[in-house]
């Protein structure tokens, strides 16, 4: 089956803006056992848009096209498309009327643009996406079945998922000669990539039928196995092989698989054992609880976190001492210890996490260069302080900071049984 | 000018990794007056690349290749440029001997694969890469000059500055339609995209010579300008009455243009008057205080926030009082207008603002539906808030609220002479 993608989009070639949407779904036409044979991006150009929808209708199987799907006088795929097929382009009744309850609900006007965005190619099948505007439509163009999505990444990725793959997979379930793969992911943290794939190559070797790969997503690196077999079966048999050998040289490194989140993972273990945290965070500036409160429920096991910035903020709200901060400085292995116990105490809470650091690019001196960070974790044992110094920019000291201040947390909570 | 690119490798097609070669010389490209046109990504298959190579021959002006380049059996690019060229590949002896060289200078043997790297389409000319293994290559293919590049980030960066943009600057130099450009984005807030677009359809019809595109990046949207000419002052000044143009009907709806953050924007206002804000954040949970501690210097104007999840927080840290929790609810106004003010006090800061909403997935009711948030901003001359009913999922929520709370305080700001 000969899978391609287009992207339109101005954007996308003036490298304003990456696409990212194309790698979420090439990633999960993998998982569904087929890989993308040839990706396009063209502008907001007609003759582009055309001239590569005609040539995919005559050489792939299947296409995914996105972006260009919007309100306004450079959106102009729908167009394109329906002059590709031969079609005219015809109002739908379907999208008119979400677009226009869409409206509705937010008390806004339904302007002549944004009721463009309910013409679609005649014969088209229209699929409403509940996130956007813009509808979503399948169409026949020439051998190729193609998927017209919006390329607001949200978007884009909620219909892949709900609406895409499950019609690739239903098309793939009528070739005959189609194969069968099985794939995991396994998320890890606190191991670079290089020993990373130091460890798992002799497990590499021992299982030649799993393709190893590895990706970075900082401060993450994750380890993907992808196993083939001419039935499920097979493929599914390789892959817990070559996945139990993986988790058994990483051990704790691996935090979760797949889609879980780092986050939601931390939250979990809290909530197994009845526990909360609490933060104190300096350099971070509020990403460790913004990190904690993007997992829905977060409530039952974070009551809050403090963002002591200034120095007095660190006094007034998680008892930090002056004398300490005087003594030590803000960026210090005692301050940090202060405002774990101090904000562990506030709250009232089973365990405070602290972090205070120099994340630049300015504020770094001989002795605490840019990217020193201490992080602090009070317990019911006691209190366990850090020191870490991180390289790179702002950002990913940051992120780094972050990552270990957690980490420190999950390693803690792997320790107390729940 | 056509210029196109293609990027072969089939970690670009399974998503394991994305292409950010081909972002990196787009935006370069258009610092130089021209715009990609399309760009193709292929696998390592020898049909796909001979067939994209034949097909940019037949239709492009100038191409930049890159990718397969390298020492194994997968690596074709070369082999597939010569067949398209209808030329034998030959070894180049310049290439050869640098090759040696720098195997010589490593200690390391030179293998027969490796040797295959001097490998170049005859009537090439080699352009030697010092980061690397592989030579750059320049061949004619049809109608096209294109130009073989090696896909490491680090070798192509450098040979697209050093080598393929100088000489794309002299191909355009011979070309007297070549045309040069202006560009500026213009970045709004509390717009949705097709009020944007029916703003400034008017200055786009008088504007004919400029290209107006938009962009949504949430909760952002964007404005794009780019203005063509016969000379470099001529294209500035057509961008520069559409810009003054598209700012008059936007006004201050437009926070900042090209590269500006929206966070630094806001911390740039609050320097400039010599003022700080403070932040009581719940549903946000730590968001806000998280982007305006991304801007570097923020200690400046930014004290701190509290994330008050839990309401013995919001009473402990900014000071709400139990009678105004139990009465109105932790979503209220009153409560929102506490928190603000609460901080304000707490941190002594010029301002507080505060979030406390639904974030969802859960914990809506009929009254106050998921999505409900209420803003408040605590100023010298008083406090406001404000009701929002946002639409989608909690991250959704989370990002247009924190958008909505910075959005007040920047309105606030710019009623306030610095």
């Amino acid at each position: 089956m000969r899978v391609e993608v287009l992207c339109t989009g101005d954007e996308l070639l003036t490298g304003l803006t990456v696409d990212t949407n194309s790698p979420y779904f090439m990633e999960r036409l993998v998982a569904l056992g087929e890989q993308v044979a040839r990706a396009t991006i063209v502008g907001d150009v007609r003759e582009e848009i055309l001239g590569a929808l005609t040539a995919l209708g005559a050489r792939a199987d299947v296409v995914l096209v996105s972006g260009g799907l919007g309100p306004t006088a450079d959106d102009l795929t729908a167009a394109c498309a329906a002059e590709a097929a031969g079609v005219p382009l015809v109002e739908s009744a379907e999208a008119l009327a979400a677009l226009e309850a869409r409206f509705a609900r937010r008390g806004i006007v339904l302007t002549p643009n944004n009721r463009r965005q309910a013409l679609v190619p005649q014969g088209a099948e229209v699929v409403l996406n509940p996130n956007g505007s813009a509808p979503m439509f399948c169409l026949q163009l020439g051998q190729a079945t193609a998927f017209f999505v919006p390329g607001v990444p949200r978007e884009y990725r909620h219909l892949v998922d709900a609406e895409v793959l499950p019609r690739i997979r239903r098309l793939r379930s009528e070739r005959p000669d189609a194969g069968f793969l099985a794939f995991r992911l396994l998320r890890t943290v606190g191991l670079p990539e290089s020993h990373l794939d130091a460890k798992v190559a002799p497990v590499a070797a021992a299982h030649p039928n799993v393709t190893f790969g590895f990706r970075t997503h900082a401060p993450e690196n994750h380890l993907k196995l992808m196993a083939r077999g001419r039935t499920q079966a097979e493929a599914d048999a390789a892959l817990a092989a070559a996945e139990a050998a993986s988790r058994a040289v990483l051990g704790s490194h691996v935090f979760g698989q797949d889609d879980e989140r780092y986050a939601a993972v931390v939250g979990g273990l809290l909530l197994q054992r009845g526990q909360t945290v609490a933060l104190a965070e300096s350099c971070t500036g509020g990403r460790i609880a913004d990190l904690l409160t993007s997992v829905p429920g977060a409530s039952a096991w974070f009551p809050g976190g403090a963002v002591v910035y200034a120095n007095a903020m660190k006094e007034a709200w998680v008892g930090v001492r002056a004398e300490t901060l005087k003594a030590h400085g803000a960026v210090s292995e005692p301050v940090a210890k202060e405002m774990a116990e101090g904000v562990r105490q506030a709250a009232g809470a089973t365990w405070g996490l602290s972090v205070t650091g120099i994340a630049g690019p300015a504020g770094g001196s001989e002795e605490k260069p840019v990217g020193t960070v201490y992080t602090a974790l009070a317990g019911p044992g006691g209190t366990v302080a850090q020191k870490h110094r991180f390289p790179g920019d702002r950002e990913q000291v940051r992120t780094f900071s972050a990552a270990a201040a957690l980490e420190s947390l999950r390693r803690a909570l792997l320790e107390t049984p729940p």
